[in-house]
């Protein structure tokens, strides 16, 4: 176990992750902060007019807002959507629409958003991070494999960046990596610096 | 356990890792292709008038070379440094360097390039990735935090990206992201169907 490195202005804060994802946690735990998960039970819908980041801003003040929170908490809130060709791509409502979105990310260059909101009961930080992800030219039996192996009925625009169609089909990406698997951990850990 | 997914113009061959990097090992075995690890024991060195891809390339086919290679084997040889203001940046020698590497690419953007090799007794295929990483200004608490507690000397640039420091301190990267781990997948993934 590693000493971890402290930041000084949160220290007298409790660090209340919102969050169900296995994988923000995973992600926070990296900067070595204590923190505890509880999650937040909100509708996520948004006005219509909205678009990109405005969308994952507003979700992430949404679940901000309805956290229970009490003094001495600080808490940090998330969302993140996938944007391609004007539309939103969020969790596909079952396998064929998880294909049909793989197929149309296929062989283009998307743009993931992920929203964050640190809110204490004084003090509410909102605020985006955008990446560029270029998906291969992904063959029908490469996405029919990956939906039917592994199932990302979880995951906007239907892929893990860190499963197996991540590995086969990104050729690149432009930005934060860390963004495009929901949690932008290097502009957070600046943010809580500054918070 | 997932079903792996075949690549049919190798499946008579036997896959060969040829480095004792575990990042290399974890990255190779996202693909769900069954191989074993070998070492093979060279001196890392190569002409000076060499720059840039020229090193890696070169390095990945003497590695290659080098490896007491068998009818139906397929054996993946790589190489990886950190590129930064003309000046290679390998593993450091020793804490002092290693803080040093950091100092200077702290704030800037780097390159990072791989070299892979695909040999069998039959046929050679050498290429290399290329892609670009940008530090955040980082302070000397910072610096000397990371070396310290991670004291990465066993890689090039005095970083690894999924450590600490790749959390804090990676604004963006610009192209592949498991090539700056050590091998870039995605196109490995792409020359072993093509091979």
């Amino acid at each position: 176990m590693k000493e971890p490195f402290k930041i000084k202005n949160i220290a007298h804060l409790q660090l209340i992750l919102a969050s169900q994802s296995p994988r923000r946690k995973e992600l926070l735990s990296k900067l070595g902060l204590d923190f505890k998960t509880q999650n937040v039970d909100v509708e996520e819908d948004f006005p219509a007019s909205l678009q990109r980041e405005e969308i994952v801003e507003f979700l992430a003040k949404k679940k901000a807002d309805a956290f229970p929170i009490k003094p001495q908490q600080l808490v940090i809130t998330a969302d993140t959507i996938v944007w391609h060709e004007n539309q939103l791509f969020g969790k596909p409502k079952d396998i064929a629409d998880a294909k049909a979105m793989l197929r149309q990310l296929s062989g283009h260059t998307h743009e993931v958003f992920t929203g964050v909101g640190l809110t204490t009961t004084h003090k509410q930080r909102i605020f985006s991070v955008r990446s560029e992800v270029r998906f291969a030219p992904l063959s029908d039996e490469e996405i029919d494999y990956y939906i039917d192996t592994y199932r990302p009925l979880d995951k906007a625009g239907a892929y893990g960046i860190q499963e197996w169609i991540g590995f086969v089909g990104i050729e690149a990406i432009s930005g934060s990596f860390w963004n495009v698997m929901g949690l932008p951990i290097q502009r957070l850990y600046q943010e809580l610096r500054n918070f």
